[in-house]
């Protein structure tokens, strides 16, 4: 149960993983199959995700809202491809108390029947236009297989539901959304992303495109990150959401939804963790620094709290009374992005040593020095995991030209591969049948030129590929 | 469905009360029997909530955490008591996909069992005490008859549940908590309490001691508005948690449980409303004002804007194409503590007109004047509110030193009646069969002499007992 040493990352990743998330107090099983704990620690890192992000959302004009978490089935049945999508994995309740429901209910898997039930209540004419609507919740989806963050029973997270009087203003919400995601997970989770639209066969039940952002784990594998859907009047036409515009006839109305979880925090730690745990890029981290005393150092120690606290500085103390050693082990395993050992020896000389999470790098100030050194590096410690991140991702993106070369790299080489394609399905499959990869994203901003690497037809697009979480 | 004019407070307090939930837009309604929508202005009230509670939670050493919505029915059995209480009203989860489940899950009523269960898991020794957790969640609890934030099917709350090493340190904990909702109440939601322990009738199921937070509504009914547990060891003994004291011997832990929930919006309505709708109390009001412009006064508009900004005043402005008179009754149903009526002409006179929203007072200003009048203003509604509602809650509180006294008192006046009972339930529900009221909390800083007002033995203590919602 207890995890005494975490496994190696580059023997077993996967172990490593689960380590980590147990190890750093992220996260707890218990007799709900299929479900998480998540502990102190990792719903801290949530909240901190999510006054950045509840931020940016209502300066762009958003307002929180709170949905049933039920679904009535006929509720759920009202659009098709979003029911077939969704029914096989839902969790339905059927009783309430001792007696059984009339028509049985779903825990809501995503929201957008509910809010479309609403919006369909709430809009009348243009001056009702656009509405802009958030909720943070928890949803349900009843998966077979579960790990921390990446699939789970229960996901926190976030689902934008938003109505248009246009096509355009509809379009440009969903390119809003997805660039504030982009936004987000490169500079405050310094994670560098690769960002474009899902497949017809990949994208949203129900969208007309679903905007996608990609992250590559350390092991090459994708972490669809967050997406951002356009649903043109898909939803508004099954619910028949009607508006009456300013020429006085009645148009139906387009919507878009968009949405991140708790997934994003499997990300930070698979993007940046490493064998002695979680590294946590500080613009995200709940504490930005832990400090650990060694002897009797109270006087300094308060000193040091109230110049952190002045200069709005998060920190925890371990003043435990384990041994520095066991600290700095357990500083380490928590990812604090840099930790100061206060010793009494060394207050002596006027000396204290910083230690960078990221680079493990000893840094000896004077007690004065504290304050300005930390700051600077906690900006440098953010941008230098991004940058390493980066590098790391770049240098597992490979070209394939041909079909053997696909079949090649992608059974050598982890990591995503840009192939030319004919916007073909069944070219899709054939590569998801032989090597297991599937569509990440088209890629715009490259020229096509030459066949489809699979058919050989002339191709229409770039694309993405990779093993996926 | 659309509510034209409030109903007057005074003729139908039931309908009062719905029409304001619903013109103000802080619910509606949909297909999803007994749960309801939470519109912006509702959710924006119950995150200004949050953020207080939330702050003063983590400033007395409190983590967040997020335990699971699902509980097995084997771990609600585990705890007597506290299944009998909640067994009968939780909703019940059978089916995951198309497959039934081999155990039945509810949806968690509460989480005692899942705490629980979890600190049985971290708690090891002395070290490991206190844990203080809390969650910010959703619960279900299958009611027949609901309204608006005061009993629905799913209610937003928080739940904290802490462990100690001794029964002090818990009881400590209990009385802290319980003074932190009283504080927030008064200080914040400008609301009057009524505080004390239930009576063994009355209090949680599984708890020893239930201190509790009752508010007199506009209407003289109660509205209990926020508990705090002592559990003692009685879920620690069912679950068989203990820890290794200092002294090498295994002791089992003592346990705590506080919450409160949306119901506070509830209370907020039925306290302060009036028959133009919601007064909000400043200092939780999601905006503080809102500036109605009157005119063409964009230069001006700006200007105001950035100083509330400057100042922190948040604000909204409605520059609808609505009358004026329209934005005024809007301004009063939605409970802005102070409206700001911009008129060009008004400012060719250098005149900016402020309405306090609790007595409708208007306050002429020169422009420069506004932010430090604003600001005077939110400070004196704050306190004339809560003034108003003591003095409206203190006029509703009886003596009754007979049963035929309270008799007549509980048939002729709405409100509280203060009596000596001898402690005897028999006592407790002879008092609910004849007059529909119960017991609200015992007092304790008022000396007991005489008998039972019921059956005449011996009282030992004073009672507050009144009608509930």
């Amino acid at each position: 149960m207890e995890v005494k040493e975490i496994t190696n990352r580059d023997v077993d990743f996967a172990k490593w993983y689960t380590d980590v998330c147990k190890k750093a107090d992220l996260v707890d099983y218990s007799s709900v199959k299929g479900s998480m704990i998540i502990r102190p620690l990792g719903y801290a890192i949530w909240e901190s995700m999510q006054s950045v992000l509840d931020k940016m959302f209502k300066e762009t004009g958003h307002e929180n809202v709170q949905m049933p978490m039920f679904i009535p089935e006929s509720l759920l049945n009202v659009e098709k491809e979003h029911v077939e999508g969704f029914a096989p994995e839902v969790a339905w309740v059927t009783h309430g108390g001792s007696e059984k429901l009339e028509e049985r209910m779903c825990v809501r898997p995503t929201s957008e029947v509910l809010f479309c039930e609403h919006y369909k209540k709430i809009i009348k004419t243009y001056r009702d236009l656009p509405k802009l609507y958030n909720q943070w919740c928890t949803i349900v989806r009843w998966e077979k297989t579960t790990r921390p963050f990446l699939r789970s029973r229960e996901i926190l997270w976030q689902e934008g539901h938003t109505m248009h009087r246009t096509s355009e203003e509809a379009m440009a919400e969903t390119l809003r959304m997805f660039n504030i995601y982009k936004d987000f997970q490169e500079n405050y989770l310094a994670i560098p992303v690769i960002t474009g639209k899902k497949t017809d066969k990949e994208k949203f039940a129900g969208a007309e495109v679903t905007y996608t952002i990609e992250a590559m784990m350390y092991d090459g594998y994708a972490l669809q990150n967050g997406t951002s859907h356009y649903f043109g009047n898909h939803f508004a036409d099954a619910f028949g959401i009607k508006y009456t515009d300013s020429d006085n006839t009645l148009k139906t109305t387009y919507q878009t939804s968009w949405g991140v979880s708790t997934r994003m925090i499997g990300a930070l730690i698979m993007v940046h963790g490493d064998d002695r745990g979680l590294v946590l890029p500080p613009k995200i981290a709940p504490f930005k620094t832990v400090i650990i005393p060694i002897g009797d150092v109270s006087e300094k120690l308060e000193e040091l709290k109230d110049s952190l606290k002045n200069h709005n500085i998060t920190f925890k103390v371990d003043d435990s009374n384990k041994t520095p050693g066991f600290k700095f082990a357990e500083a380490e395993v928590k990812g604090y992005p840099v930790r100061i050992e206060l010793g009494k020896r060394d207050l002596e000389q006027d000396k204290v040593t910083l230690v960078r999470r990221d680079t493990l790098e000893k840094i000896s100030v004077t007690f004065d020095e504290i304050i300005p050194k930390l700051e600077e590096l906690l900006e440098v410690i953010q941008k230098d995991m991004y940058e390493k991140a980066k590098i790391r991702r770049d240098s597992m993106i490979y070209d394939a030209d041909t079909y053997d070369e696909l079949k090649e790299i992608a059974s050598t080489k982890p990591g995503f591969i840009k192939i030319n394609w004919c916007g073909d399905v069944a070219c899709e499959n054939k590569i998801k049948e032989d090597t297991t990869l599937k569509s990440r994203c088209l890629i715009e901003d490259e020229s096509v030129t030459g066949p489809c690497v699979v058919c050989g037809k002339k191709a229409t697009t770039r694309l993405y590929i990779g093993k996926q979480y």
